[in-house]
This record gives structure tokens, C-alpha cells and sequence, in this order.
């Protein structure tokens, strides 16, 4: 990773954390799974990236045990989805919180910001992992996004 | 910056706000900030970073307005604080979303977990940025962290 050093064994969690997550190709990466893009070849055309950056982070993020990597093909040539595990969707506050700094101090005036819905009450949140309203934590299947480019964009759950 | 290509016109506000803050060392520095470590030799000594590294980071901290620097020495050579705008305040949610992950998944069994507390009512939270017992959004604050070596360190409130 980009990193100088390994973080892995720091006393704060926070450095623990930016061990794995410390890119931003990998947070980018973990946003499209939650948005459902789970192949390769998908992946790489929704976020414009090279071969080589894409499938390095891929595997740091199967070896770190945020997503699982499941054969959806029975060909020859195999073909496989990238999943969420439970760690890869306890991930979700973390882009909630960039999404919502970028939202308030990085506003795109010709595009609206980026919004967080609980599903259960339909109304907008103002919480990285909380519904103010129902008062309950927001998990990928209680949680929806409303983006621009895709008016609203549910988020999937990965399968177990 | 580390990133490969500039992300400020991202139209995602994840990816906008991974441009600045998509550098692990740029959160380390933050939460140093955020536990009161104002000062680049505090820095240097708490973080065991090298002095280019250190300093770049700064300057995108000051540039990206996360960070006021203040003159608080009136002799000839000045000294700085590095200060938390109201930009670098809002980052408070980022930091402890990675805490949580952290705490929940990268355990180290030597070192208890990194506690996040709200001041007004003295009870541990379960969110990034809001707390759960009372209602009302974490701020730099309201907030109380527990963590290992230094059982209590308060958060400084940057002088506005």
C-alpha cells in the first residue's frame, strides 16, 4: 500500500485502520461494491482505473478480509463477483462520514450532494451510521443513497 | 498528494473529499490536532514521522483550510499552532468511524479499545458522530476519548 511503514500493530485504532484503508482507491473501490458493482471489468470502467492499481487493491482487500471473492461462472475461464464480507459492510459509516464532510465543505454547485436515507422511515439522515429518526444503526439494508447521475441508487447487500 | 490524478472535481463527494484527506498520514496528523498535539515537534514526536513528510502534509492541511496556522511565540524566529478551522472540526466523525472499525475488527488483545464518550451525558456512544444516550451530534466539544497509555485525553476545542 502506500504507506511507508506497516500500521498494522500501532496502538490506535485509527492507524490500524488506515493500515488497510489508508488509500483512497480503496475507499472508492468499497463505495461501488456498496452500490453494487461487484466484477472487474465493471468496476474498472466505473471508476476510469488501471489494471494493475484495480486488481492490487482488489486483492489487499480480499487479503484484509473486507471483500470475498465468489465464481459466478461455471465456464472454463471462471468469473468472479466481489462481495462484501461483514467487516467490508461494517465500512459503511467510514464513506458516510467522507461523504458527508465532502457534502458540506466541497459542495459542487452544479450537482447535488450526495444524500443518506433510512429505508425504514424514508427520511434523510444527518448521522454517518444512525437514523436520528427511528434511532436505530444504518446498515447497507436499511440504507439508500440519492446520488447525482443515478436519482437514486439502493444499496445491495451482499449475499452470505 | 498521493493520488495519482486530482479528484477536487469528482462529482462523488467521497472521492472529493478523499483528495485531501486520502493520505493516512493526513488523519494521524488530525487526530493529533484533535488531542490537543498543536505544535510540529509535538508532532513529530508523537506521529515518529520525518520532518518533509510531516511538513508537506501541514501545508495541504493549511491549504485545504483544515488547519489555521497561529503565530504564538512574539520572538524573532515565530512559532506556530496548527489550529482546527471549522472544516478540520468536521473531520471528527471520519476519525472515529475508523476508530470504530478498528476497535471492531483489527483487535489488538494487548490494548483495550479506543472509547468514544459524550461529555453532557458521561456515556459511551455507539456512533461516529452522534450520541445515542442523549440525541445530539458529537462535536469536538462534547466528546471524550478513552484511549490506551492516556486513559482519559480530552478533546481541545480549537481557539476561534
Amino acid at each position: 500500500m502506500a504507506l511507508r511503514s506497516d500500521w498494522s500493530d500501532k496502538v490506535c485504532p485509527v492507524a490500524r485502520t488506515l493500515d488497510i484503508v489508508g488509500d483512497p482507491w480503496i475507499m472508492v473501490i468499497l463505495r461501488e461494491v456498496f452500490a453494487g458493482n461487484r466484477r472487474f471489468d465493471t468496476l474498472k470502467t466505473k471508476l476510469d482505473v488501471a489494471d494493475t492499481v484495480l486488481s492490487k487493491r482488489l486483492e489487499t482487500l480480499v487479503d484484509a478480509n473486507l471483500l470475498r471473492r465468489d465464481a459466478y461462472s461455471g465456464n472454463v475461464r471462471p468469473r468472479f463477483d466481489y462481495n462484501l464480507t461483514d467487516a467490508g459492510l461494517d465500512t459503511l459509516p467510514i464513506i458516510h462520514a467522507l461523504a458527508r464532510w465532502g457534502n458540506a465543505h466541497l459542495p459542487r454547485h452544479d450537482t447535488p450532494p450526495m444524500r443518506i436515507y433510512c429505508r425504514r422511515c424514508s427520511i434523510e439522515t444527518s448521522s454517518a451510521d444512525w437514523c436520528i429518526t427511528c434511532a436505530a444503526p444504518l446498515t447497507a439494508d436499511t440504507t439508500l443513497w440519492r446520488t447525482a447521475g443515478n436519482p437514486e441508487v439502493e444499496l445491495s447487500l451482499a449475499p452470505r
